[in-house]
């Protein structure tokens, strides 16, 4: 699975701001930090609105991450022109992140014609812990 | 399996308010339906912005609603003391829901020592059809 | 959803028993009870090789028993020429089974052109409480 | 997490052999090829009885050789006396595997008081790409 991205991280970026600016409601905390071979960065700024008690991050806004993470590591792969949908997501909290920024890490784990899997490892900036392990199943359409 | 509740729909949404005020954060759009033994119904307001092109849901707007549902059984099968924590989430999506509420209703599977188990099935408010099946584990803390 | 089964639970088990014959290996075990629209139920009879301390079913002969259910009931729905296989499986393992058959039953939850999506609840033969929920995907070939 | 493991491979196997004979039934087939801080590298023999038309391994037998690597995991850690149990298991198959051995490598991501998490890559021996990735959780219970 040598493969070259299609992508790079600014033009995907671009991408999502004019597909999906919905994404930015309320203020923009996402950043891809980086795209290569079957592999994806990604940064959640630390925002009032994903804040729990404790300092903690919401469940949902790692999820957010993580599946984010899972489609851009695809865009990158395939092309602006992938219109893939997300059919699974499952998730093992394992610690509670750090108040401050999450990084996602995600790995294509196969990319097929019709289904792209991936794991996202999810940890508090800077911590060699892992905060949240994700894997993800994104259906691809047929292309012609 | 048969269970009191100790919680009203009442008293858990004054609980949510008040240790959760979070979960509103940019507009109030959860509403707990419902409660029953091991059971609970939560809406989701249809809102900007969980909205994507098309008019679907945000993804993770609906695992949101999942991981509530989930909590809000175990709130009201175990009264306001109790201080679970999500371990685990697993989402299967089935078909775009529709623009407009969305009706998420949870089961727990099994209410043990340590963990709780449920499954939550979300649905377009209306529909038969199951948009996303979901379930979920949450550790339970020590009671003493 | 309400389709027509293809195949009833008979002609699923021939066919179970002609393409499939190593799900015999060690003594004939699996069943199938019943076909219906996008359900299925199946039994596992209890077997020495299955069993672990205390009388219990081993996991993997848990797993064996939702996937083939899975399996089981994409068949009736699609006939003999599916050749489906599965691509994901998730298990929450709830209450040890008790000494003796297990019943699955399934029920799909989305039957696609590209996927099928089904949950497996699995519990020991006359009881109540489930002591194993699945959930599976399996991908479906192109028809042509 | 830098930690000492309290049982060598050798004793993990020979502690297997004397609780759970049963998962040699009908021929020895697995293998504890290493164990190490929060890993285990198993080794499955390829065998007749887990064959699948066109040579490939069945699901069960994959799913039960993840099974086995995580609870090695887990044990190497933790020392003879622990009787976890799964309550979790999630798998993505991602490619058939080749005829032949099976080899699992199991990392725990989590070694918590209550539960211990852990993922599994299944590749055919030799090969570099993943035959199944699996993600599980077990029960680990209190010591005194």
């Amino acid at each position: 699975m040598s493969r070259v991205t299609l992508m790079t991280a600014e033009e995907v970026e671009a991408f999502l701001e004019r597909e999906f600016p919905q994404i930015h409601y309320g203020g923009r905390i996402y950043a891809v930090e980086a795209v290569g071979p079957l592999t994806a960065r990604m940064r959640m700024t630390y925002h009032e609105r994903h804040i729990r008690p404790g300092g903690t991050l919401s469940g949902p806004s790692i999820m957010a991450l993580a599946d984010l993470a899972l489609y851009v590591a695809i865009l990158a792969q395939l092309g602006p022109v992938a219109l893939a949908v997300t059919t699974s997501l499952s998730f093992n909290f394992l610690r509670k992140p750090l108040p401050g920024d999450l990084i996602a890490e995600c790995r294509l784990l196969k990319l097929g014609k019709r289904l792209a899997v991936g794991e996202v490892l999810l940890r508090s900036d800077g911590q060699a812990e892992i905060a949240c392990h994700a894997t993800g199943t994104y259906s691809i359409p047929d292309r012609t």
